[in-house]
């Protein structure tokens, strides 16, 4: 009954008779090849909360990057009465819900683990509850606690040395993406009862041990959709039913978005591919003539708003890594779907809209899902926000498509994930550049002097580097990294599913989700340019008292990463490929399928802090290069000849992704506007018709971020938001050295 | 150096370079072949806080069956401080430490089930504590709560419908006997230091998810011997060093006992093999001439006064099923070693003496060890106190030591383990009974007529029933009863290892324990009766109006199990093997060995409640027979002949145990205190050397039991303890239905 109404005018079966949210898009959305000119202003309810919510944000600043943060009470989706940006403008809240009940306040999430989330409290002044430590160190344990009860001394060395580093044992894991459409479309009560029919057959005949935890993990998920709709009754909404109209749509999926992150506090908190679903609803709104390009705007817009105001309680030590408080609420709009036509709408040129709107922000994570095929209208404008805002990323949706057909999302940065059908066991990094001087070092760090890996036989001799004898060496030491990084992850990733399962984003999942284990790379760019010094220049080991190497002596030029020469791009290729092959020889928890990315995100600083001297060049302590990124200064042959050495890397070997930042002087580009989205289009259309995966576009110089670094207070600068590895960030909110690192990048001043 | 002090003078090396305490026992023991006359009286010590427990225990009864219990400290090796009998006489306890701060007081234990937990207070008049509430179901889920959250409809059904009874998934499973000799033998530190080896050297190489679960569980145990070593501190003994004396051993010993008793509430919480071990600290004593006999008797008698207090909190629903407030502190005396020596010790006759230095009492739960090679003077004085007090049960040491060798203890009944070797997956027991009719109703229920087994085809003539076809259906259903038993069970252990560890027994033993599964049978002398008359006399079924078969006629005579007629008796056996050998059809939790018992302790009367008419004349509702025993009423030809029945049933098929409890008129056993004593022996003797594996020894008639029953409060009572299936009880304590039970069981009046 309800869903004759809720569903009235939209076409399609399977959808109906079964969850199958891909199907009801196919058979509903319209396609949107015209232009932005349909766009619409912010109305005044949008420009008054906005208002607000910047000055919470100042005060926010001012008060030393937290406004508030919660004591007493332990996060959940119910745990909260309702919450409003300010009381005064709560009528005017087209979407509402936050996190807690103030805005901007940061929740207590302890599950994680209780020293940590103590820990932020401190950090910021705040006295943790006494209580709450006893029941989270005496009755309840914490994912942290798991972990580290079943770490072995040899992982806790590598964790300690920094040869696997950002792994998630001290916070959420993240980067999973509920299906958060699936609440607009079928209500509660329909997703609980398919719930119900799944525990029935699970593990039909015979309980194995996967059955059982299988069956807990369903009650668990089943339990936390209840939640979800009391959270929403708080709000004064029922969303056991389906939504009837674009309002409740977008609200009913912001209510599931909202559940997840009261329950979690992962690394990456990621919306997913929610535009176009949304566009199917304020189409059937626009046509019946009940809602206005406006109201739709405004909804977007404030959709958008709250997702702008999402944060967690962090301990300095993750801001390090992780700079400028992102939560990575990942979005991604666009693609083109496999029977050809193009996914852009109307409503994902008003996602973009809201860069106009509310000006550039960090937050949500906009992603373009990039094919030269896409409509010449959306490709204009998006480079046009690239140019004005730098808050975008595009990632490839013609490599991505035929592995993830076309209804995956971004979870974090740049991993792909079927939307419902998949979550990822998020890995963070293996250094390989350390890697390389275990191998000369026979496992002793070059820092700490601690024998972390086994004592295998190192480099002996003080003659020239011998090419073969490193490669030897080097793949002898990854076999041993890949094992420990794969036993360190089968860890924390057993004690996450045990001590804090994200049972609101899995309740919105199939059942039997597909896992991916994601493994990373760390000092990509550096490892690739040192093999090919040792190979093509003479590089000889400076040794110290301990007769440990700890810088090289290199004579002679050598051919490196970043400039199209195919010497050194090869080793890269080879290095990405052996390393994935590494990780495949060993057993992923729950049977998971091992990926690899590229990708260091903001912690290219902190890592590059705990790696010595390399054979490239690069001086102990100094930021490696982030992502797939090629080292500082290696380019020498302008932005083109840098992707094409990126573009070289299969994806099909490194499935989680290859970030690649660049950032290009608006001269560069070209003198009008219109020159400048031509070319930055063009550039687009080459780079991802190879076959490269990802690219995040900056549009300025140097300068200008020289003068935010040094007059942050400047009003210009208070949104001025860039791309960094993988995510956006207000760049005054990132650390000095994190600024200085960014600086010190290339910024491409010709194509 | 602690060590050289504290083994001194003792022999063997093996021990002392591994945790062996079969080895150091086995280098140092001094077997005993004399007779009780050395045994001493109770010391005024021993006297004086006898009685004073026995005033509390009184008061207990006065009480409702409770004295006092905690409702707001959750139960813990170290969550109390110092307790005492009683403070004015508190430095006369040679042994101390209580399970909360006040003897009797009854712990707080919600980790097996909040609901039971605060069930059981309500049931006494107590109020729960609400924070404890809030925590147990909102932050750490229980044992209870885990199991029912992956039950299947068709598992609830079949627990609802008893087909499968008793299970423990609402409370302790118990039956996990730490090796508490290594606390005296080696203190806690060389302990945690093992562990420590153990923890490093687990998933050498690959961490699977079992060895994550384990390296887990090893920190726990770490942990656990940590608080053990707290609450020795508490006490005001530093149990870090090994126990240099007979009373440090005691004490030691018993620390470790109570750190298991204070953070489980198991069905069984069993002490073991202890007093061989005990002997050798006394005998060392005695020689040097530290010791007198009267202070080695005081030691075991107040050892002995400390399990008599183990009390638990239990639920009304709990106490039908095992009746009289049993633990099970199950202490085993006696048997032979591998090498032929008796393993009879003096300390064997002290702990049999302390059911004359304090009377009878049902625990420990005193358990021999038999062989007819027994020394004499034991078997006597054995015999001697089982016809005095009736407290004492005998389990044939000749067919156990071949497969558990002869360090085994008995953890609850009739099951014996290795010590500090391996753990049992308690399982109670399926209801064959039930399963026959089953069989015969095409899978629905003769009380509830619920369809709880799959709806297989039953008997649907009205003709005489067949005993091929009912002996084929009867497989069948056995088969699905199996499998779904199996499931159970398995749901059961994951979640009792998830939710409720027993890391402070697990401590105590090696850490790559053996694991067996131990399912059980209800119902055995029935259907083998059922199967007899259907197969000898004429059984015809008698339908309702639903067409259900709820009742039997039967024409003709049968031979019944129980009078050593090879007729009935083979269908027993074969009844056996085959429920044996379906169960090991299924995948079990942990691979763990599968076994089986036959045995129902007092749940016998319940399980008879719940079961309808059977085709061998038996009622609905009546009780069924207990353990392995012949039907009431059904045993014809005297005690002789029902034993050899009994024996008949082959160990190997069921090496968890097959109870047989049985009553003889002193009368019947002879005219002097002499003769009663020999003829008892005798017939030991032979039962055991035929390989039957168990015997119950109740020496009184029905008269004094039907006297007890109406004259509670008669002082000759008070104390007037019998065996029941597996354990003893004090009569009194027994429910009026269990106390019918009892006196409408066989009482053997001829040999």
């Amino acid at each position: 009954m309800d869903n004759n109404i809720a569903w009235h005018g939209f076409q399609g079966d399977s959808w109906k008779n079964e969850i199958n949210t891909r199907d009801f898009i196919q058979s509903n959305y319209t396609p949107y090849e015209g232009r932005a000119e349909f766009l619409t202003n912010p109305t005044e309810s949008t420009n008054q909360l906005w208002s607000k919510l910047q000055e919470l944000q100042k005060k926010e600043r001012a008060n030393g990057g937290v406004l508030d943060m919660e004591v007493d009470v332990v996060s959940a989706a119910d745990a909260y009465g309702p919450g409003y940006i300010c009381e005064e403008l709560k009528g005017k809240e087209k979407v509402v819900g936050i996190q807690t009940d103030k805005p901007l306040k940061r929740a207590f999430m302890p599950y994680g683990g209780i020293n940590m989330a103590e820990e932020s409290l401190r950090s910021y002044g705040y006295e943790p509850n006494i209580k709450l430590n006893e029941i989270f160190t005496k009755f309840h344990k914490t994912h942290n606690q798991g972990v580290f009860d079943v770490y072995s001394s040899e992982i806790r060395s590598a964790r300690r040395n920094k040869i696997i580093t950002g792994l998630p044992d001290t916070y959420g894991r993240g980067r999973i993406v509920g299906d958060y459409r699936r609440v607009a479309l079928y209500g509660i009560d329909y997703l609980m009862e398919q719930k119900v029919k799944d525990y029935e057959n699970c593990g039909n005949g015979q309980f194995t041990e996967d059955d059982i935890r299988l069956r807990e993990e369903i009650t668990n998920q089943y339990n936390a959709l209840k939640r979800m709709k009391e959270m929403a009754v708080i709000y004064g909404y029922d969303i056991s039913r389906p939504a009837k109209n674009a309002h409740e749509a977008v609200q009913w999926l912001y209510f599931g978005y909202l559940a997840a992150i009261k329950e979690q506090n992962g690394a990456a908190m990621s919306i997913g591919r929610i535009s176009v679903f949304l566009d199917i609803y304020i189409q059937r709104d626009l046509e019946k003539g009940v809602l206005t390009e406006e109201e739709a705007q405004e909804l977007i817009d404030h959709l958008v708003m709250k997702l702008r105001m999402v944060k967690f309680a962090r301990v300095p030590s993750y801001n390090e890594l992780f700079s400028g408080d992102p939560i990575w609420a990942t979005l991604v709009i666009a693609g083109m779907g496999i029977d050809g036509r193009t996914l852009v709408t109307k409503s994902d040129f008003r996602f973009l809209h809201t860069l106009e709107n509310m000006g550039p922000s960090p937050e949500p994570n906009l992603t373009i899902l990039y094919s030269s095929r896409l409509p010449k209208g959306f490709k204009e404008y998006a480079a046009k926000i690239s140019i004005d805002t730098s808050s975008v990323q595009y990632e490839n949706d013609d490599v991505m498509r035929p592995i993830w057909l076309d209804d995956y999302a971004i979870c974090c940065c740049v991993s792909a994930t079927q939307t419902g059908k998949e979550m990822q066991f998020f890995g963070a990094r293996a250094n390989l550049a350390k890697c390389l001087l275990y191998a000369i070092n026979g496992g002793i760090d070059e820092n700490t002097k601690a024998q972390v890996a086994p004592p295998y036989r190192g480099i002996e001799s003080d003659d020239m580097l011998d090419y073969e004898v490193v490669v030897k060496k080097f793949d002898s030491m990854m076999e041993w990294l890949a094992g420990i990084y794969v036993n360190t992850l089968n860890c924390i990733h057993y004690m996450h599913d045990k001590y804090y399962y994200e049972a609101a984003e899995l309740a919105l999942m199939d059942t039997n989700v597909k896992r991916t284990f994601a493994t990373g790379i760390a000092g990509f760019s550096h490892v690739v340019d040192s093999l090919a010094a040792i190979k093509y220049a003479e590089v000889y080991p400076i040794r110290d008292d301990d007769g440990l190497v700890v810088s090289y002596k290199i004579e002679g030029d050598f051919p490196r990463y970043g400039n199209d020469d195919d010497r050194a791009d090869e080793i890269a290729v080879e290095l990405l490929k052996n390393f994935m092959s590494k990780i495949k020889h060993y057993k992923t928890y729950r049977d998971s399928e091992p990926t690899t990315s590229i990708l260091t995100i903001t912690s290219n600083v902190v890592y590059g802090k705990a790696t010595g001297d390399l054979p490239d060049g690069r001086k102990a302590g100094e930021p490696l290069s982030p992502g797939a990124n090629p080292s500082y200064r290696a380019e020498q042959n302008g932005l083109l000849a840098s992707l094409n050495s990126v573009t070289k890397l299969p994806y099909s070997y490194a499935l989680d992704g290859i970030s690649n930042t660049q950032s290009i002087n608006p001269d560069a580009l070209g003198h009008s506007q219109g020159e400048k989205i031509e070319n930055l289009s063009n550039v687009l259309d080459g780079y991802f018709d190879q076959g490269a995966h990802h690219i995040n576009v900056n549009v300025f110089g140097k300068e200008k971020l020289m003068d935010a670094m040094e007059h942050p207070e400047k009003e210009e600068y208070a949104n001025f938001t860039i791309r960094v590895s993988g995510y956006a960030v207000k760049f005054i909110d990132l650390t000095r050295e994190q600024q200085q690192d960014v600086i010190s990048r290339t910024f491409h001043k010709k194509m």
